[in-house]
């Protein structure tokens, strides 16, 4: 298959038909801006099912995703997208960059849930931009980020009554939005222990990245877990 | 007279009117969150000559600011006023923190103006925030934001426009507003060449603070040639 796209998680394949791609989910943890790297065996196949099983979920409450049907342990089908250049972060609690960055108390509840835009931009280190500059470098319309946040908060809506069923909190999560070839806005990219934030509504333990971020360990036994309860809970 | 706040480039004083501050400039001159410091002997003076004729114009403009009166050399009479600690940054041609961090090229206009907001923070380093922030952290309502961003973009074309007469380009600019007793917002802290970044219309030279940041020296000099421009146009 023909390589599209490389990113530092996973690798977007062309196929037969024009508007889809495959998804191959690599075992690739980065973190701080890819200044730490690791290679964790089979995160790569936790992500794609625990994303398969998020984007079935909103897809049967109307949100519109990339998602077409998980193809094997790696790799998923989904309409191709040019990703919108923003990367949207809603918070339900405040933890990680935002507690040193505004003097914020770790585990603030925002209500509503506090949304942020980061300007997806590598080699910037992913700043953070508002609505103004989203406009000012042409990164989206009006329009566009309207049809964003309403979908950000409704995801979050979603997954996080859904993971309060299975005993999991929604800390906060990283969203990438795409337009199809018929310029509709859909959720892409994954979402996964990779992209949110999740805490053990009992414990109280990190059952995401920040696992490898803060040298916990153990990621793949707590993705494993997490993969464990969303299928208990889908079936 | 008794000290109700001092800053880096300010002192506020308390009146016999307990609604009325008088404010006297400093000669400190900080950058770069001040780790960069000097004393520049009569910058004091310059800045609140140029401010009061700032306040004026806006005043004449229909711009509520927290001016009454300039009192002396160093001193000015003002509306006592609850600072909201957001600090507003209006930006015409793109310069200084935000071509690096956004990777803008240095001069790129932006039509509209754009707007930015900082938390005012010296511990934090004033990080960049956002509408949602504002709200998220009970900095200012939503009736105050707008009130705010409408203020500034006025103030933004009524400066410009004297500016350009005198052969000087608004480049961008921050402001700080400030409740009154009677929770009206209003334009308040300086309106200087600390504050503003003005280039010279013909040889592009810089006017401002940055001779102070990039250590172009003769700082006095073109502060004195702003006030000079503004006191021809003004009589």
């Amino acid at each position: 298959m023909e390589k599209l796209y490389e990113g530092k998680a996973k690798i977007v394949y062309k196929t037969e038909e024009p508007d889809k791609v495959v998804i191959y989910f690599k075992d690739e943890a980065t973190a701080f801006n890819a200044q730490k790297k690791d290679i964790i065996e089979g995160k790569g196949i936790l992500n794609n099912k625990i994303s398969s099983i998020f984007f079935n979920l909103l897809e049967k409450n109307g949100i519109p995703t990339h998602f077409i049907k998980q193809l094997s342990d790696r790799e998923m089908l989904a309409y191709k997208t040019t990703i919108i250049p923003v990367e949207v972060v809603v918070r339900n609690l405040a933890t990680g960059s935002i507690v040193k960055r505004l003097g914020i108390t770790e585990k603030t509840p925002f209500n509503p849930p506090l949304i942020e835009f980061y300007l997806k931009n590598d080699q910037l280190g992913d700043p953070i931009i508002c609505y103004e500059h989203i406009l000012a470098l042409g990164l989206a319309t009006e329009e566009d980020i309207k049809k964003i946040k309403e979908l950000a908060f409704k995801v979050n809506q979603v997954l996080k009554d859904f993971l309060k069923n299975i005993d999991i909190i929604l800390v906060d999560f990283k969203l990438e939005f795409g337009k199809k070839d018929d310029e509709s806005i859909v959720v892409a990219d994954e979402i996964s222990p990779d992209t949110c934030r999740f805490w053990d509504a009992k414990s109280g333990e990190r059952m995401d990245k920040d696992r490898f971020r803060l040298n916990l360990g153990d990621l793949s036994k707590y993705y494993e877990e997490v993969l464990r309860r969303l299928e208990g809970e889908k079936s």
